[in-house]
């Protein structure tokens, strides 16, 4: 059986929100350490790795190894049911068929419960290797949203050159071209800032997408290493995080 | 001749937008009483009910029963014009060709007069049986408004149970199974809540058309009694009411 | 070289929003006086004149008189990028290749640059008859844009009725007929209202385009004279105005 109590709702429907346009059925293991979930997005360029440690939860139980078939798309729908501030709690029987959710407000008087029906995937089972990222890059999540939704508007593909000094973004198109240099030699970004200079192309509409992961975090932390996909970090608060990998372009000039 | 002045456009506005999505054409009884208004949608599945009693107003006149046929869509669009606080002012000669609507502000520089042409629609005499409800509640209208707006996404249908001790919400679908339970238990409510249980299944469609008018208050009140429509009802202050009734759907399960 | 400084891109980013609905490609002039503009909409029938004076800007140079052919469409896109307080600059070579843009934030953590590929265009050389304007009001800005706007709901075109004492607006469509008459014996109007009564229709789908400016101005003039285009005028502060031309309808009564 598996049982898990959160104080807000409002965390799952972050989640679920930030995760659903790019991916829509997914296995959520549950361990006794806690829930994760690993998907590649329906084209295979992207890669969703979500780990909730059993310490943020407000209750927690799993007595063994389950795996829940989920459809992200119909979770969102049901946790729309649910108010950011709702007690939510979720339960599984060891037979598989459905997702018991609950949310009660705070007094107590308005009671939500919901079965979910559970589907059967296959497990894909995606080994992302350890990697030595040469830069990591930590700024204001928001500011990234932005940033990257503008630069949509003129380009499909931004260059991201970082170093010690400094994190630029670049753009080529039939506009123009342009960069956004934004220094970061203040001293809280420093000390996560390695050496190596690094430049890579990412696709600005999964960078999008990633972005909805914004309002689940106050920053982004960007890890870059040479030929190794991008990796958009945002941390849940006390749970784990919320990671996205993205291939690089290839660069045609080269 | 019919003549009556509203101190605040917004009532007339918010019970416009309240009805156009239901009803397009209708006829408006104008008597000394007061103005009424009573149609059913464009699939006779629910009725709209409206009263407006002439103290409400903060002047009237009406020398004789008239009746003003009405495009509710060109209503809409003229009261656009009106501000919010403006004053209302309508006036229709015997002879029935326009309604004269005028607004204007507080400080009088801005007034606008529209004469909107009357239409001639044959008249339906809709008889609404006195019915003893076994089952009122009151809630909140947003709360309401949300409720029906959720569980649309999710079904079609939703099936109200009504008891002394909750009002519960529940649905079907191809998502899965879910069940909203409002306890009723408190004072202000338990005297407006009869003693018989009664359930019946509608159209999730139909109550979020109704959801419009929560602007015009804030509760709103439910009746449901075996086989019958069910009314919602908000009161509009100082003035009558809006209701729709709405027939139940057949519970296939019988 | 022409190289010019805004103290706040928001100035530049609500001109550019108020022209690029009705005007795609237009050539810019640089002249030691400043920058300036006139292009007609593509059916031909409004037309747009910006002035901005060298005054208005942070630093302007402008060493001969130059021509900026540039896609208003693009330049908007790219100015998505500045936030509104950012600084803003732009400088041009004598090849007229690129508009080199600018922007910088006040800690200057982040900078942005954009060159903008320029584009040739046939110079229209537009001729603006001098007018002696027998009407001249000053209203609102907001106000003249929401009136616009729910009229254009009712019908395609607005006649205006200017008097010294008032100014009318008045509609005739399916509808039926509407007039809004605004008083304009206040003192501070009366110094800019000149006495004769002048009658003129005007298309309200261009009047709504014009009414983008309205975040340029808290105020807007418009200026009417007999069988003359109307004049619809925004100030910018410090540095000239934003005008639009927009010829009469034909009155088919007469």
């Amino acid at each position: 059986m598996f049982e898990a109590t959160l104080k807000e709702a409002a965390t799952l429907k972050k989640i679920i929100d930030a995760i659903k346009d790019l991916v829509t059925d997914v296995n959520i293991d549950a361990t006794p350490q806690g829930l994760s979930l690993q998907a590649m997005d329906s084209s295979h360029v992207a890669l969703v790795s979500l780990t909730l440690g059993q310490q943020g939860f407000e209750k927690y139980r799993a007595d063994r190894a389950m795996t829940l078939g989920i459809s992200i798309t119909n979770l969102a729908k049901v946790l729309k049911l649910a108010s950011n501030e709702d007690k939510l709690s979720m339960k599984a029987d060891e037979d598989g068929q459905h997702l018991q959710i609950c949310f009660s407000n705070s007094k107590q008087e308005k009671q939500t419960q919901f079965n979910l029906n559970l589907i059967t995937l296959d497990s894909e089972h995606l080994g992302i290797p350890e990697t030595n990222y040469s830069s990591e890059i930590t700024m204001n999540s928001f500011d990234f949203q932005k940033l990257c939704k503008e630069l949509h508007q003129l380009s499909e593909t931004v260059t991201i050159e970082a170093s010690i000094e400094y994190v630029q973004f670049s753009i080529e198109g039939e506009v123009g071209s342009g960069v956004i240099k934004i220094s970061t030699n203040d001293s809280s970004n420093e000390k996560d800032t390695k050496q190596d200079k690094v430049t890579l192309s990412f696709a600005l509409r999964y960078l999008n997408m990633f972005n909805k992961a914004s309002s689940l975090c106050n920053y982004v932390k960007l890890m870059l290493a040479c030929d190794t996909p991008l990796v958009v970090e945002y941390e849940i608060e006390n749970m784990g995080s919320l990671k996205y990998y993205l291939a690089p372009k290839i660069n045609e000039n080269e």
